[in-house]
């Protein structure tokens, strides 16, 4: 079993509730995943990103390339796995590394076989072909892993974007030969080697760990719509993918300039195409309004560093009328001068832990002297923002609490 | 009412378990009390420091000099005190802002009225007399606030020793006189100001603040002992002070590079001389093994930036052997390579939320990859071992649960 997803009550615009179930647990949907690029949500301590909002983030994502990189693949593999390493209970996902690789690393050189690159990091020269990310995927062992793609700069041709579409498809049918092959090698059920164990008493958190449990699982993959902004290109590479019959799919490429418009119409001529009983994923999107918006559409899960990145910025996410948590997103800078002495929350309607406990005024003092507690609070406030948002939606498509 | 002081059991080398009851709440002594420098113990959450070890830390210390820069004791008198504006329910201390100035700030120039310098962020001029040093301890209305001191370099000669201790006898009493005349200007008990209300809803911790309960109490002045490594100017200071009839003692000037055995010597016979019925504090130690020595001597109250400090580099504190508490303190480079496939905690026979959850092998990660998260679990770690130290310690002293 890699994977079940049950969709439930729909609403009219074409969003589904659904209960996604993976390896490490059930995850309610539409969903938020936050991002823990280098295996940490940046700034945020596990516990608390498992009590965001009302149930805690139930799936994060963490990023393929810089996770290769460093600690390196093979490090997490012999310690069982990325959920193992960085001590997180629930569900995750990773990408292919194929964006990051794109858009972070320098002189690549791409041929069939896959991509050439050098490190952000320290200049050091690799390849990623669509098995090598699936070996390094299957090493991380996040429940959910993602075909290698090439991402099409932006904006490009249409002759362009179809022959990068057509080494997306070649790949994807690589990605899933290597994954049915290779899948049983996910270091889940992998007991504690015996050389480490006599080093060190593990962890608690460890030694309660129940490997057992994984022994029958295995990994999900997941097919990416590519096709830039032309909708015969986008049908197309979706209706190649679903022959290829994914346990899921996502649609990439988007949120990379284009115009919101543009974004709209590609998600929504791409879920056409998609089959309505398996998860579909836009992958880095997007501001508040819009992963709502999408999630009304029948997005079922979403991803992006922004409520965190936006955090460590000093840039805070809430409603323009606190009571009404349907009115606008409104951004508030919380360097500005007059919230210096701002005794109010960031949001007065959100139940945060950070709402309820400290002042604008505080996190301005926090943002303004450097202080690291100001990152942390900044990010949770974000993400708690966020998580409320979709179980606002779920609870809306449902007719229930969500 | 400003404080009380029950003196408990007593061991045999002088150490005595009491309890400190101040304004904000009760504390149990002897006990270590962690820095929030700029109103935030750095990098870790303010319910995280309530929660360390079994009780908590029971009172952190703020520095006066950096929040009289920034944010500015008037903008912190204006919001209720830091209490109120950093959202922190428990005691407080706040030091003189005399040691920063002679160690932080530029271009000094001290008469008897008191110090001229300038700001270590922008150069600004500023003075400090013990009236204003006073006056900024009163905005900030910590529960135990410091008489202003000056701090002589090291090593000094005896003319310059007993020199410099005069001016702060002078100004002790000085200090005495004015929070004498002016503690009843603490805003612990101000009501939100009208136009502040209008702006904003306060936090809820601000809703449930009760101001009515401080209407009868004020802040307590300590006196500091100096003297140098003179063992008769040391006397003769804590004799002087003693006179001066202070609720509470503080022997400074220490850990400023001599040796250990000479600050021994020096919180020895400073402790002969100071009253056996009032609380007895030594600014600015130290290392873990350190704080319990001086504990068991009959120190009731330490700080020091240390545990925080360390772990935002790197630096972790725990037993040679886990098992046995009472084993030497060992100091960890979490950089350490050989750490990097290590599954085991910190510390193995740590209870704190770190060293329950997270393996070395992780904590190596964020560290090496500049993650912020290394830095909070570093310092929760480090700050959970120091109170994990001193609650030993009073259990040992009370022969019974500390």
């Amino acid at each position: 079993m890699s994977l079940l997803f049950e969709v439930g009550a729909a609403c009219a615009e074409g969003g589904r509730r659904g209960e996604l179930t993976l390896p490490h647990g059930a995850v309610q949907t539409p969903v938020f995943m936050p991002v823990g690029t280098a295996a940490t949500v940046k700034a945020v301590p596990q516990d608390v990103v498992e009590s965001l909002g009302n149930r805690g983030a139930e799936i994060i994502l963490a990023n393929t390339y810089h996770l290769y990189l460093r600690p390196g693949h093979e490090l997490i593999r012999s310690l069982g796995g990325v959920h193992r390493f960085m001590s997180w209970r629930r569900p995750m996902l990773t990408d292919s590394g194929g964006f990051q690789v794109f858009s972070l690393a320098k002189l690549r050189k791409i041929t069939t076989d896959g991509v050439e690159f050098r490190s952000h990091l320290d200049g050091s020269k690799h390849f990623f072909s669509p098995e090598h990310s699936m070996e390094v995927q299957i090493a991380l062992g996040a429940d959910v892993m993602m075909a290698f793609d090439e991402c099409v700069e932006t904006p490009a041709t249409w002759q362009r974007t179809k022959d990068s579409m057509a080494l997306t498809h070649a790949w994807a049918a690589r990605s899933k030969q290597y994954w049915e092959d290779h899948r049983h090698e996910v270091p889940w059920a992998r007991e504690r080697s015996e050389t480490r164990d006599q080093r060190s008493e593990p962890t608690q958190f460890e030694r309660e760990y129940d490997a057992t449990r994984f022994s029958d699982k295995h990994q999900a993959l997941f097919g990416i719509v590519q096709g830039g902004m032309y909708p015969d290109l986008r049908r197309e590479s979706a209706q190649r993918l679903v022959e290829m019959d994914f346990p899921g799919y996502a649609i990439g490429g988007l949120a990379v300039g284009e115009p919101r418009e543009v974004t709209r119409e590609m998600i929504a001529l791409c879920l056409e195409m998609l089959p309505k009983d398996k998860p579909r994923y836009v992958m880095g999107v997007g501001y508040p309004d819009e992963i709502e918006e999408y999630a009304r559409m029948g997005v079922d899960m979403m991803d992006c560093v922004l409520p965190t990145r936006a955090g460590r910025h000093g840039l805070l996410f809430l409603r323009e009328n606190p009571a009404d948590r349907r009115s606008a997103v409104v951004r508030l800078n919380i360097k500005r001068k007059d919230l210096a002495d701002d005794q109010g929350p960031i949001d007065a309607g959100c139940a945060c832990s950070v709402c309820t406990r400290y002042s604008r005024a505080y996190l301005r003092h926090l943002f303004s002297s450097g202080e690291p507690l100001g990152a942390t609070l900044n990010s949770i406030h974000n993400l708690a923002f966020y998580l409320e948002t979709m179980e606002r939606v779920r609870s809306d498509i449902a007719g229930t609490p969500g």
